[in-house]
């Protein structure tokens, strides 16, 4: 068997939706399912085994924050990101675009309140047909992010899966120069692939779809990528404003990707967006909400979200919630949960992360169990 | 066998160091030992069963914080602070005086630097005979604090070993004020343990031995509260401006106290103190020093302390300390939680107070070891 392989379980006979396997160097990622975010190496309030013990198949690191700090040569050195955060399951990890680009225009929600392009101005020196030049927010000096540097640095980390380098154009973006934009991008993921193969070792990579909110350039974007041998196919870019457009957008792109192999939503984990994307077929969600969430006192229930610091709670000496079998649930009241937010202790926000992770990993297997009864 | 008692193992032939045995209801105290601090009912950034994993025998809460957050009466309609906050081991809890009086005067480190008594000024209403009237940090309201009110929350707290209401008086105090405020103490004591004694509920109480820099005054406390029948008999207030004074003041107090109760010295366990007092025959000392220090990246070793975010941690891939058992040494590597200190990750400060609080146990089993050889 190889060392990356995508295994097609089951497709429901309702919707796309389908149940797969993807076997890495690293184990087994059920798909569906929700990838947690540790941007440093760590997912936020939580170390690597309490993570494992969640049962968390996928984590996704950044590498443009490792590149700046600790660097990615120093992981390396250390016998790479597995050792080095010590974490024995898989592995994600981005090219190190979107946080260049994203840092520089400002997010899709900061545009549209035109808070974009003015708070990190700068950020970006230039961008040419070699790649981006960047001033590193953490000491100022400049640095270069090329298809063949953040290869190099994903080759660094030794993730079990890497993704292509690419563009995110801003979202309001004259069309025009969305298309010069797709096309360079197309030109660095082709040479994001080539020098991949130049050093396989053992990782897997992603393309990554772009044409923003043209529906043309997205069906471009799909044609040419898929006749790359690459190992998966990752959805970035804008996807629109509303998740209804997210919807109309995914519903024509997926089909256009190969059943054979394995796909990943970027940076999208909402419940919303699981629960209306799981049907069009995507395998994995990553999303920084559950854990950001937990650090607002926002607890994930089966009977919805549940605010950990109203006042009621004070005095409810039963868990966040009934039956739930993780760790803070089979330890700890939601009083005590209540208190320690109350008094500002950094223990709830671990105990809440806790909840809410296991959260995304129960719900995820719910969603596969009912995909099998083809009940999505 | 009595809910609660002092078992004297061996006295060094060296000096007054001493290996004992408290047993309380919820397990052994082997002493000289450490007690951790968790003020609001946890220690910062670590979750209960952590502390227990670590082996920490014994951990302080702060009645007054409790009371205010989340309220006593919470805690005793959840069971008590053992089941609250999931701990199955000893729990100690203060008076609640200490904080009132400090908070109003500021720490002798505070008032020596003339800070004291203004930061806070308005924070203790009145101090009459029967105690003392403060407003409330959290909500403006006021409260009162007696001996019995005191004993009352402490009952609700349930916890192995409570301490009688005191005054704390500041460290600038007019020597014949002093005197006022010790036989108020006294009288306040005495109250306190007439309180504990209509309702014992397998709770320990001990004293607080009081007199500030006074030879005669601590003498004469330690005369008068050893004539009473408390369970145990802590040392507090000012013990001088320097180690040294503390030295020659705990050198003269602890032959006074009685060999079959064990003692504790109240907020001061730093590895210096520690180090001085154990000779003298303390048995338990609470501090929030390594706790505290581990938040801001210092780490305890046998080679003394260690800045983890030091430039040269950064490639250090070996453990803080080699050999070392704690969960933070066996799993990470320095350069790791240099990482995560760097990259400002909560996670760093568990990682790093993890370490930390085993340092506690593990140098205090090694006094223990000293004490038993006649080596102290």
């Amino acid at each position: 068997m190889s060392y990356f392989s995508f295994e097609l379980i089951h497709t429901s006979k309702k919707s796309r939706a389908r149940v797969g396997r993807i076997h890495t160097p690293h184990g087994i990622i059920d798909t569906p399912n929700f990838v947690g975010v540790g941007t440093h190496g760590t997912l936020k309030t939580l170390d690597n085994s309490q993570v494992e013990n969640i049962g968390l198949q996928l984590m996704f690191c950044n590498t443009y924050h490792l590149m700046l700090q600790p660097g990615t040569e120093i992981i390396r050195n250390a016998g790479g990101l597995h050792t080095f955060i010590q974490r024995n399951m898989p592995i994600i990890t981005d090219s190190g675009g979107f946080q260049v680009f994203s840092l520089a225009y400002g997010s899709v929600a900061d545009e549209l309140k035109s808070k974009g392009t003015k708070k990190q101005d700068g950020m970006v020196i230039k961008i040419t047909e070699d790649g981006v030049l960047f001033r590193s927010y953490r000491d100022g000096s400049k640095m270069l992010l090329t298809p063949e540097t953040s290869i190099a640095a994903q080759k660094d980390l030794g993730a079990d899966i890497m993704i292509c380098f690419d563009e995110l154009p801003p979202y309001h973006i004259d069309p025009s120069k969305l298309k010069t934009s797709l096309d360079r991008t197309h030109r660095w993921e082709k040479r994001s692939l080539e020098a991949h193969k130049q050093n396989p070792q053992n990782q897997a990579l992603y393309a990554v779809i772009h044409g923003g909110v043209d529906p043309d350039l997205r069906r471009l974007s799909c044609e040419y990528l898929t006749t790359l041998d690459y190992d998966g196919f990752s959805i970035g870019g804008s996807l629109g404003k509303t998740k209804q457009e997210m919807h109309t957008m995914l519903s024509m792109v997926m089909p256009r990707l190969p059943c054979d192999k394995p796909n990943h939503l970027l940076g999208i984990g909402d419940l919303e967006s699981i629960e209306m994307c799981v049907p069009l077929g995507i395998d994995t969600f990553d999303s920084s909400y559950p854990t950001r969430a937990a650090r607002h006192a926002v607890l994930l229930t089966e009977k919805g979200n549940l605010k950990a610091t109203q006042a009621s709670n004070a005095t409810n000496f039963g868990p966040i919630e009934e039956g739930c079998s993780c760790f803070t649930c089979q330890k700890f009241s939601l009083a005590y949960i209540h208190h320690l937010f109350k008094a500002k202790e950094m223990t709830a926000l671990t105990l809440a992360t806790i909840h809410n992770l296991h959260y995304m990993v129960s719900l995820m297997k719910r969603y596969r169990a009912k995909i099998l009864n083809d009940e999505i």
